[in-house]
């Protein structure tokens, strides 16, 4: 395919993964697809390290980076600030709270995490526009073709910064509004991003959401996201009008995934229906496997949720410890493993190769061309 | 188009419609969709009256009929029963708090509704096997080309009056699981309707769920319902594998349609996020646009709501005194006025005739399949 996105991003197959992973990134840019970098949660220090492996795993193919550097965020810190600053916030009765439903899960809440601890008290504060200005600093040193941002409109300076690299912009966008505030801001692809979508997410289904967000976004190329896992998905929303798509879940079923085998086996089982869109994680709304840790957030002992980026420092340390016991073999404990993902889980059947993904991707995008071929001469 | 679903209905393009309006049926069919006529809620007399002038009307081109017989009903009468035995079940506690509701908008709950009051002691009960099997012997005493049912797994009885008639049955589904016992069951078409369409529906998206029910349907037609409102819409899910499309909101903002002038206003300036999947008008999750009806249903003085059929006992004339009263130009009686639509009506820019709308739709299916044959050529 040599559409006007495919130029943009230097590819030929317009399927976009975003993945945390550099496993993935590296593998689906290599198979003919584009990775897509989660930096959120990382330091500045760790996406370097990142990126260096990917340039030297992508055979220099072309990926991007997705940043989170949320437009709203009610809880902001000082410059320069660490997570001291944040971690001090959270009420007592969250951390006793936490506690006690490990502890009731048969997981040690104070179990040793080693590196990469996400509430280490030196930690760079995650989503703070200083560390992603320092992210910036980090992806723009590399030979990236794309930068993303994942909630609201993007700062202005990776807006300025992707001007001066040469590079498109891209906004994840839940609603018609937000599509045209980014259009009026300027950035260069929209995603239409579904509420079927694993992690944060609107309400708006992709089937309505992509055409609403069409209709504003004039010669802004869209990206459907939200729910797809095939090819014949892909070549569905490109028939609507998309320029591409923007996929998430399907990645962590692969062999390459960050992903903990419990849960892989979880997404396995799962149907669509077993989902839910949770403040529990994150703060703001997410979509998340339904496990034992949303259901206790939801349940009448919760203390509710935290706002962003507290109800991250409580939960991300708390699942890693849930993860350490579940992959011991605790029954317990792996009532509690969550992660984000769609309501696209329920299109799990196994897990595969990132490779085998993209394949698939192309040979049912290949076969839903055929099939509209013929539908149009017969 | 000369598909095994074309075949099966007698049509040349996939476009089903539903709608409770024999105006909006007709229209359709004659315009080359499928028109099915929503019969739930008319007694057997009624839909006589109406399929008699859709004869009359749909210049011979085939059209179908929609019951509603829910496979699961808590609350059933007993044979040859009337609604005063339904009637008398309602508690006093929920007349009252409709009654207050309705004066605090300016709407009498006690104005005279003439003629088909849903509340009518003497009409046959909603949804109750025993009328469906009056229905059934009006419905199959025409010509139709289509039988539908819309909660459930069709009663034996539409099946066999279906097969003896030579005509497709069909039934919708909001879930895989759903789809596995429809197919047990022996239903020839399969409606996998996603939770962004409007009236009863689930929790998972069209760009989903299509796919999904498509794995477990072996080889009966999947026809996607849920959010569609365009020809491309409708491309895109037969490039994910559907037969066609079955379509319901689009078709409320037509000049035929059933739907009241205040509605239709409200449509066209309703986006995507301003409808609810509530409880409050025929006690099952249905999607209906938000307005103070829903909001009262959901607030700290509802009394709940009551199940099926007893809900919509009284939300219907006291919907019905509503609509009268916003049409009468009573602001606070506007913001009562609610009806079922989906998601697409975000998607809805203006008032339109069926027969345009059919034209549109097909007008974009045929440039969505030139947009394919391009990307495949390209």
């Amino acid at each position: 395919m040599n559409t006007r996105l495919c130029r943009m991003l230097g590819i030929g197959f317009p399927l976009l993964a975003f993945s945390h992973c550099r496993d993935v990134v590296a593998a689906v840019s290599r198979a003919g697809g584009f990775g897509v970098f989660g930096a959120a949660g990382y330091t500045p220090e760790e996406l370097e390290q990142e990126l260096r492996w990917i340039d030297a795993h992508a055979d220099g193919r072309p990926y991007g980076v997705d940043l989170l550097v949320p437009e709203n965020l009610s809880i902001r810190t000082g410059s320069g600030a660490s997570n001291a600053e944040l971690l001090a916030q959270i009420p007592s009765r969250h951390r006793d709270f936490v506690g006690d439903l490990l502890r009731r899960h048969g997981v040690d809440p104070d179990r040793a995490l080693g590196e990469r601890r996400r509430d280490d008290p030196d930690r760079p504060p995650p989503y703070q526009r200083e560390t992603a200005e320092r992210l910036m600093d980090v992806a723009f040193g590399h030979p990236i073709r794309l930068i993303a941002n994942a909630l609201g409109v993007p700062p202005a300076s990776m807006m300025e910064r992707a001007r001066a690299a040469g590079i498109p912009c891209a906004a994840l966008v839940g609603a018609r509004d937000h599509a045209l505030r980014q259009v009026e801001a300027g950035v260069d692809i929209l995603v239409a991003q579904g509420g079927e979508a694993g992690g944060h997410c609107g309400e708006v289904s992709t089937m309505v959401l992509v055409p609403e967000v069409l209709r504003v976004a004039g010669n802004t190329p869209v990206l459907a996201a939200g729910g797809i896992m095939t090819g014949r998905q892909m070549a569905g929303c490109m028939a609507m009008g998309a320029a591409g798509v923007w996929t998430g879940s399907v990645w962590l079923a692969t062999t390459e995934a960050e992903t903990s085998p419990v849960f892989r086996e979880k997404m396995v089982a799962a149907r669509s229906r077993d989902t839910v869109r949770s403040r529990g994680r994150t703060g703001k709304p997410a979509r998340q496997l339904r496990s034992a840790w949303t259901e206790a957030w939801e349940g009448p002992e919760s203390p509710g949720t935290l706002p962003m980026p507290l109800q991250g420092l409580i939960s991300e340390p708390a699942m890693a410890r849930v993860n350490r016991a579940a992959e011991g073999g605790d029954a317990a404990a792996r009532e509690l493993v969550s992660y984000f993902v769609g309501q696209g889980v329920g299109l799990v059947e196994g897990v595969q190769s990132c490779r085998a993904v993209v394949e698939a991707f192309m040979g049912d995008f290949a076969a839903a061309l055929e099939d509209m071929q013929a539908l149009a001469e017969g």
